[in-house]
């Protein structure tokens, strides 16, 4: 076989079969495959695209390219949740510990954040002393005794893909449905769940722009699980504004706790309780939705989703006590107010920008070594829809500067201020597979 | 500038700017830009093609990271002629004295065969003694003398345009207009020459099949030697069968000393008094192109261009006995007739086929630093629109080896022999640009 017919027989349109996507991934592993043709091939898969079987046979590719989790000595079906990548979205923080102390053995394994997406690994370490980086056994030990984990990959998951994604990052080869499908599904079926809920998000603070392309990626994402005999539930859900009022690590645990105090912003509660739901349906804990959402609202509602969380952050190694006194957890030392120029209605947020505001603060990563600012962020007063008054504070920055004049201009800029009430748009879109 | 980025604006279908390109190419010949990022950026190319402007600014970059020959010294407006390869296409041996005879001084920098094309050097190196390697000087000298040389590329001529030719060959990005044109144009504006005569073949033995592309291709290469202030005419010529009768080195020698005694194959004879004419016409000889056509038609006649082939042959070290004695070109010593199956008309004639023949019976170069035996070929008794009876004679391979069966069987099947004769093609289809 060689590369260069490969190449040509995708940018001409032509479906690979799954001895060429092996013989590609393993030629390219032992570096008989150049990164010059390896990026070619991408640039050619990013115009031409994959079938369902293709993308599959390159995730099953990269996946056998190094390690597998085996989680099987841990009883129950083990259920982990994907999102795509958002800003402000904590929503793993509470899911986890809900949807354990329901009985589902929850084996997370989370990554970190980059550009203008906050990662969830981050916002844990704004918790003193919790440990993410838990080693194969430690984090199987865990599951199994207090059904709940969230950690780094440990050990040599899905190789190939960590080099392609290198490539593509400096190729501009980032933005192909097939190639973001197989790579998140490598190193989910490597880390060895038997259920997932995907969260896809849309809007202007996602990878996708539009319902069209979230939904392609929500289909190869659960096409893939089916092939790997996963069980999966995808959610196309809303990223036109924040999720929740905090961007930034440890404003983003502080809410966490509030919703797990039967607290909290509507949107988040709701995406958690009903991210909960399916995870505890495809757990076999629920018969249904209906009654799985009533269970996780009683959880939160009593206090045991709470509790569950204090175990979770004790057995890696944080103090529980920050759950009681938030103010223990990082806290900016200046709180600096962007305010409305003009009175009207918020009629849209430019989510990306604000990711990005919280970026420049040192909340997030420009590259991937950077250090962290954990305590700096965005408190949001307004949200799309709200009303508001000529002056009126729009946000609140928190910041460990005396001075963010260039960050305050991107946060007001972010806020299109219209006459009307916007129409309301739903949280939740759609939810794959449909019935 | 980042190189990421340029990727990205190409692949999104956005047009370069000239600094954008220039910084392209000398990052990459500084190596500040890798192979893999290159790469991608012409697969994104390939996909999404190039503005005039983007080409002949691409042509300029690459033009610039080398030498430039400079063939001022030399009087008079000197005209160079380039084909983008086909099989049987020796046009360029009798073309060079026919023209220098006439006055028009001809600075002919060729290349190497390679695939199932040959190559203009490679044929003249079956001449006892020809010697194609000249310095610069003596290539400058001797167009001042006798107003013809046929060379390789001495000096450093588009060394970026090598690099990247040698990228493309690798992943599946030589098929791209804007690519091939500029590649092109780079080494003929970098060799010095004030008018160009493009031979653009078009068919099943040539780069281009169909005439869309190739009237593409032509007006690329028209477009980029205006911008550049170089004359220049191109011809759509069919390459849906050989040019001449003859494949193979020493026996395109043969033919190309036919035509300069005034003899040999039609077609072979009119392109080469068409392109002379147009050379002729560009070179301030002649004041259109039916004065020309006489003047090229009497050359071959009175035996000046035939002279002239001698005085070349001589001024490069090759044995001018030979233009008197075709015999003592290498000669193969098996003649293996391949004779047609069924009675009929050659419908058609795969040409990419026999030139892929010719290479397996060592005439041609399946890698670019294969031995060539200069003997060995075909001459075809057959063209298309021939009647054949069965068992008659259609090719004639000369060999090395006693037996080629396979080969035989190869030239075979590239013949179609159908019941009635096909509509006749025009050689030369169109010319550029148009008045």
């Amino acid at each position: 076989m060689r590369m260069v017919d490969l190449i040509a027989k995708k940018r001409d349109g032509g479906t690979l079969t799954k001895q060429e996507i092996d013989w590609l991934i393993t030629a390219y592993v032992n570096e008989e495959v150049p990164d010059y043709q390896m990026s070619a091939f991408l640039m050619a898969t990013y115009f031409k695209g994959m079938t369902d079987e293709e993308q599959a046979a390159l995730a099953f590719a990269m996946l056998n390219s190094g390690d597998r989790l085996d989680l099987s000595e841990i009883p129950g079906i083990k259920v982990d949740k994907h999102s795509t990548g958002g800003v402000g979205d904590k929503i793993s923080i509470p899911l986890t510990p809900l949807v354990a102390c329901l009985g589902v053995p929850v084996p997370m394994i989370s990554g970190r954040g980059l550009g203008h997406t906050g990662g969830t690994l981050d916002k844990l370490e704004s918790i003193p002393g919790f440990n993410v980086n838990l080693s194969e056994s430690a984090f199987r030990a865990q599951v199994k005794t207090i059904k709940q984990a969230i950690v780094s990959a440990s050990g040599d998951l899905a190789p190939a893909d960590r080099r392609i994604y290198a490539l593509r990052d400096v190729t501009a080869t980032v933005e192909s449905i097939p190639l973001i499908a197989s790579s998140i599904m490598s190193k989910k079926i490597a880390s060895g769940t038997n259920a997932l809920v995907f969260d896809v998000k849309v809007g202007n603070g996602a990878f996708m722009k539009t319902a069209d392309q979230a939904e392609k990626l929500a289909q190869a994402l659960v096409a893939i699980a089916k092939q790997a005999g996963v069980k999966a539930v995808a959610l196309l859900t809303d990223m036109n504004q924040p999720l929740g009022v905090t961007i930034g690590n440890s404003l983003e645990i502080a809410e966490s706790i509030a919703i797990l105090k039967d607290r909290g912003p509507k949107d988040v509660r709701k995406l958690t309780i009903t991210e909960a739901a399916h995870m505890l349906v495809l757990g076999g804990k629920a018969p249904d939705l209906e009654t799985a959402i009533g269970m996780a609202e009683d959880a939160l509602r009593d206090g045991r989703a709470l509790a569950a969380f204090k175990q979770l952050i004790a057995a890696q190694g944080g103090d529980p006590i920050v759950v009681d006194n938030p103010k223990l957890l990082p806290q900016a030392e200046y709180k600096i107010p962007v305010t409305a120029a003009t009175a009207g209605y918020v009629t849209a947020i430019d989510t990306n920008a604000l990711g990005l505001a919280v970026m420049q603060l040192g909340g997030g990563r420009a590259k991937k070594d950077d250090a962290l600012d954990l305590a700096v962020g965005l408190v949001l007063h307004k949200k799309v829809g709200t009303p508001v008054a000529e002056g009126e504070t729009l946000a609140m920055i928190h910041a460990s500067q005396p001075t963010a004049a260039a960050v305050a201009q991107l946060v007001q800029a972010a806020f299109t201020i219209g006459d009307q009430a916007p129409a309301k748009q739903p949280l939740i879109q759609k939810i794959l597979p449909q019935n």
